[in-house]
C-alpha cells in the first residue's frame, strides 16, 4: 500500500520520505516500484544517498536504474565516481547511455553544457503536423519535458521550435516549416551557465535549446535548473560581497573541509588587516593630540563602525539594483546626488545622537584647559556627519566605478569598503579636530 | 518590414526596441501588429512605460490592448492607476476582464492570489481524453501556457490535473478520471508568496495551481514567477543581513523617494551607534590604561575592523546553508566545532600580520619604563586571535539561535555582528591587555 502511494505522490516527496530510512530499506522500496519512477525517485535523492546506493547495489541493478534517471543529474553523479568506479560502471551500460553519460561530462559544469539535459523531442521541419505529432507519440514516453518541440534538419542542425500546443492546435496537414519559430532563444554549449540562466529569466522560457558550434541542437537547459543557477549565482554574489572568495565548485557548508572554508576567508581578511596598517600609521601620525585628548581616542571606534554601516548599506543598494538591471553606470550622477541626500538625512540623526552620547558619557572626563565639552562634542559630531555622507559617496561610487570599468560590482566588497571608510574615516576625524580645536 | 519582424522575434525584444523609441512611434509600431500581439508586447513594456501609453492613448484603444495583457501583469498596472483613472477605464472593458482585473486587484501583493495569473486551461473530470482535447481545442487560443490542464468539477474545485503531453499520448476514449493525477501540489490563495515559489522550485513545476479555502481553482502561478520572487526575496534577504530595513512593496532603486531609502536605513543605523555607547563606556572605564599605553588606542581599530569581518563572513556562510537548507538548526554543535577550526586557522594568519604590524609601526613608539615592544606586540597579537575565533563563533552561532527560536535568519545583519563583535573585541583586548601586562 505504501509502494501505490509512492506512484502517486510526487517523486520528491518520495525521495525525502526515503532518505530518512535506513539503506536495506530504501532498497525494498525501490524494488517494488517500475524501473521508470526508480530512476525518477533515484534523481531527487541527495548525492549523498545516491553514492551510498551506487555502493551497495550490484553494478547490473544499479545500471538499470541508472539508465532511467534524468541525463543531467545521471552525468553529476557519474562525476563522483573515482576513475575506478567509472571504468567498472560502463560495461553493464546500454550504449546510448553510456554515450550520454560520457558526452556530458565532458562539458565544464560551470558552461551550458555542464548544466543541460539531452531528455528533448526533436522533429524534422519538412514533416506535416500529422506525422510530426506521430513521431512525438513514437518518442515521448522516455522524454520528460516535451513542451517545447525542436525542429532538425538530418544532421542534427537546429531550424526552430514548436511547442506541443501548436502541434495540437494546428490542422495535421500544415507543413511544420511553415509554422516554425525561426527567431528562437538559445544558448552556445560552450555559454556561461549564468547567462543561460538569465536568457531564461528574461525570456520566460520553460527549457532553452543548446546549440553547438555547428549549430546542432545537443541538449536543453529547462526552467528549474535556471532557478538552482540563480541560487548559486546569489550565493557567489553575496560571498563575494561579504569578502569570501567564490570557490569552482559549488559544495556545501558540511561537505566543504575546514581547510577549503579558511582558504576562502583567509585572504580578503589578511589583506584587508594589511591594508589596515595605513589606519595604524595615521593614528601614529597623531599620537601627540590622541595624547593631549584621550577622548578623541574614545570616539574613534565609532566613527570606523559608524562608516562601515553606512557604507556597506550604500553598496549593497547600487549592487542589488545593478545587478537587476535597475539602474546602469551611466546614471552614476543621479545615484551619487540621491545618495547625497540619503546620508545627509542619515548624517543629521547621528550627529545629534553622537552629542547626546557624549554629552551623557563623558560629561566628566578630563580635557586640556582652554576646552569645554560641548565644544568637543560638536566637533566630533560634526566629523562623523562628515563621515557618514562620505562613506555613503564612496559606497555607492565604487560598485558603480567597478561596473563602468567592465567588472563585476558584486566584488566591491562590504568588508573592503568598510576598511577603505575607516582610513577616510580617521582622515576626516583629525583634520577636522585639528582645524577646528587649532591643535596639532 | 519592422513590422513583420516583430512579429517573428521574442516580444521581450521588440519590447526593449520600442523602450528606447519615442513615445509617437511606439503607439505607430503597435498599431500595425495584431491585437495579440500588442498585449503581449504591450506586458513586457516597463511598468513606467505602460503608465505613459495609458496616459497617451484613448481610453478606447487602450482597453483593447489591456484586454489582451496577461493577466497578472495586467492586474498590476491596474494598481498603479490612481483611482479616478481606475474608474474613468472600467467603462471600456469586457465583462470579463473588469471582474478579472477587480478580482486580481483585491488580494496582497505578496501572496499567491497577488501574483498569480487567470491564464489557465481547464477540462472536467468525467471527461473522456477526446472530450478533453476538444475543449482545448476550443479554450486554448486565449491560454498562454497549457502544459498543465486542470481537471475541475463543474463548481471549480480542483479535482487533479494532466499533462497536453498525457492527452495526446493516451487512447482518446480513457476518460479523465482514471489517469488523474491526484497528490498534486497546490498553494492556498493566501500563502505567502515565498513558499509558493519555494513549492515550483522544490518540485520542479512550470506552474502551480492556486486554490481558495473551498478548493476551488482560482488562478495558477508559473515558473518565470517563481525565479522573479526568487530574486526579490533574495534582495530582501541581502537588504536585511546589511541593515536595510525591506519595505513592504518592492520598489525600484530610483523610483523609491530619498526619505524613504533614508527611513529604510536609519533604524539600524542609529539604534547600532546608539548601543556603540556601550562600547564608549567600555573606552571610558579603560582611560587610565589607554593613558599610561597609547599603544594600545591604536590597535583598538583594528580589533574592531578584523572581528567584525571574521564574524559576517561566518554569518554570511551559515545564513546561506540555512536558507538553501544545506544545514538545519539541529547541526549547531557540528558548525561551531567546523567554524572553530577555520577561525583558529585564521587567527593564526592575523596574529603573525599584527606582530609584523607592529613592530613595523611602533618599534619607536614610548612606552613606560620595565616594558618591551616584543612583549606588548605578542600581548596584542594574543588578544586579535581570540577576538577572531570569539567572532567567528559569534557570527555562525547567532544566526542559529535565531532559526532555532522560529526566527529568519537573514535578520541577523552584518553591522549588528559587527557591533556585539566591537563589544566582545573591547573587553577581550583590556582583559588580555591587563592581566598579561599586570596593569589596571
Ligand atoms: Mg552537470
Ligand atoms: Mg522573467
Ligand atoms: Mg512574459
Ligand atoms: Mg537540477
Ligand atoms: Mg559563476
Ligand atoms: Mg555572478
Ligand atoms: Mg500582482
Ligand atoms: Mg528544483
Ligand atoms: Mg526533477
Ligand atoms: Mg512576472
Ligand atoms: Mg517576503
Ligand atoms: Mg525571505
Ligand atoms: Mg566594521
Amino acid at each position: 500500500e505504501l509502494v501505490e502511494m509512492f506512484e502517486e505522490l510526487p517523486t520528491m516527496d518520495v525521495a525525502e520520505f526515503m532518505e530518512e530510512k535506513p539503506l536495506e530499506e530504501v532498497i525494498e522500496y525501490l524494488k517494488k516500484l517500475d524501473l521508470e519512477d526508480q530512476g525518477r525517485i533515484f534523481s531527487d535523492f541527495s548525492i549523498d544517498l545516491q553514492l551510498k546506493l551506487f555502493h551497495e547495489l550490484d553494478r547490473r541493478t544499479f545500471a538499470k536504474i541508472f539508465g532511467q534517471m534524468f541525463s543531467d543529474i545521471r552525468a553529476d553523479l557519474y562525476q563522483e565516481l573515482t576513475k575506478e568506479e567509472q571504468i567498472e560502471l560502463l560495461p553493464y551500460l546500454d550504449k546510448k547511455v553510456r554515450e550520454d553519460v560520457i558526452i556530458l561530462s565532458a562539458y565544464p559544469p560551470e558552461t551550458a553544457g555542464g548544466i543541460m539535459t539531452t531528455d528533448f523531442a526533436t522533429i524534422f521541419a519538412d514533416m506535416t503536423m500529422a506525422e510530426a505529432l506521430a513521431k512525438i507519440r513514437k518518442d515521448a514516453p522516455s522524454k520528460d519535458m516535451i513542451y517545447y518541440i525542436y525542429a532538425v534538419d538530418h544532421s542534427m542542425v537546429m531550424k526552430g521550435l514548436v511547442t506541443l500546443k501548436d502541434l495540437v492546435m494546428h490542422d495535421p496537414k500544415t507543413r511544420v516549416n511553415e509554422m516554425l519559430n525561426e527567431f528562437f532563444v538559445y544558448a552556445e554549449v560552450n555559454e556561461d551557465r549564468e547567462s543561460v540562466a538569465q536568457k531564461i529569466e528574461k525570456y520566460d522560457l520553460v527549457a532553452i535549446p543548446v546549440l553547438n558550434s555547428l549549430n546542432q541542437l545537443v541538449g536543453i537547459v529547462s526552467h528549474e535548473e535556471a532557478i538552482d543557477i540563480i541560487r548559486k549565482e546569489e550565493t557567489e554574489d553575496m560571498e563575494k560581497f561579504m569578502g569570501i572568495m567564490p570557490s569552482e565548485d559549488d559544495e556545501e557548508y558540511m561537505a566543504t573541509s575546514s581547510f577549503h572554508h579558511f582558504k576562502k576567508r583567509v585572504v580578503w581578511l589578511v589583506s584587508l588587516a594589511a591594508i589596515g596598517i595605513i589606519s595604524g600609521m595615521i593614528i601614529n601620525e597623531y599620537q601627540g593630540v590622541l595624547e593631549h585628548f584621550i577622548i578623541l581616542a574614545m570616539y574613534m571606534p565609532m566613527m570606523a563602525a559608524t562608516g562601515g554601516n553606512t557604507g556597506s548599506q550604500a553598496a549593497t543598494v547600487v549592487i542589488r539594483a545593478l545587478s537587476l538591471g535597475e539602474i546602469n553606470d551611466k546614471d552614476w550622477l543621479r545615484i551619487v546626488f540621491k545618495e547625497m541626500k540619503i546620508s545627509f538625512m542619515l548624517s543629521v540623526c547621528v550627529a545629534v545622537l553622537t552629542y547626546l552620547k557624549i554629552a551623557f558619557l563623558s560629561f566628566h572626563a578630563m580635557l586640556p584647559p582652554g576646552f569645554t565639552m560641548s565644544q568637543i562634542a560638536i566637533v566630533i559630531s560634526f566629523a562623523i556627519s562628515i563621515q557618514v555622507i562620505s562613506s555613503a559617496i564612496i559606497g555607492a561610487g565604487l560598485p558603480l566605478v567597478v561596473r563602468r570599468m567592465g567588472g563585476d560590482p558584486a566584488v566591491v566588497a562590504s568588508p573592503a569598503i568598510t576598511t577603505i571608510v575607516d582610513i577616510t574615516g580617521l582622515l576626516i576625524y583629525f583634520t577636522v579636530a585639528t582645524l577646528t580645536l587649532g591643535i596639532s
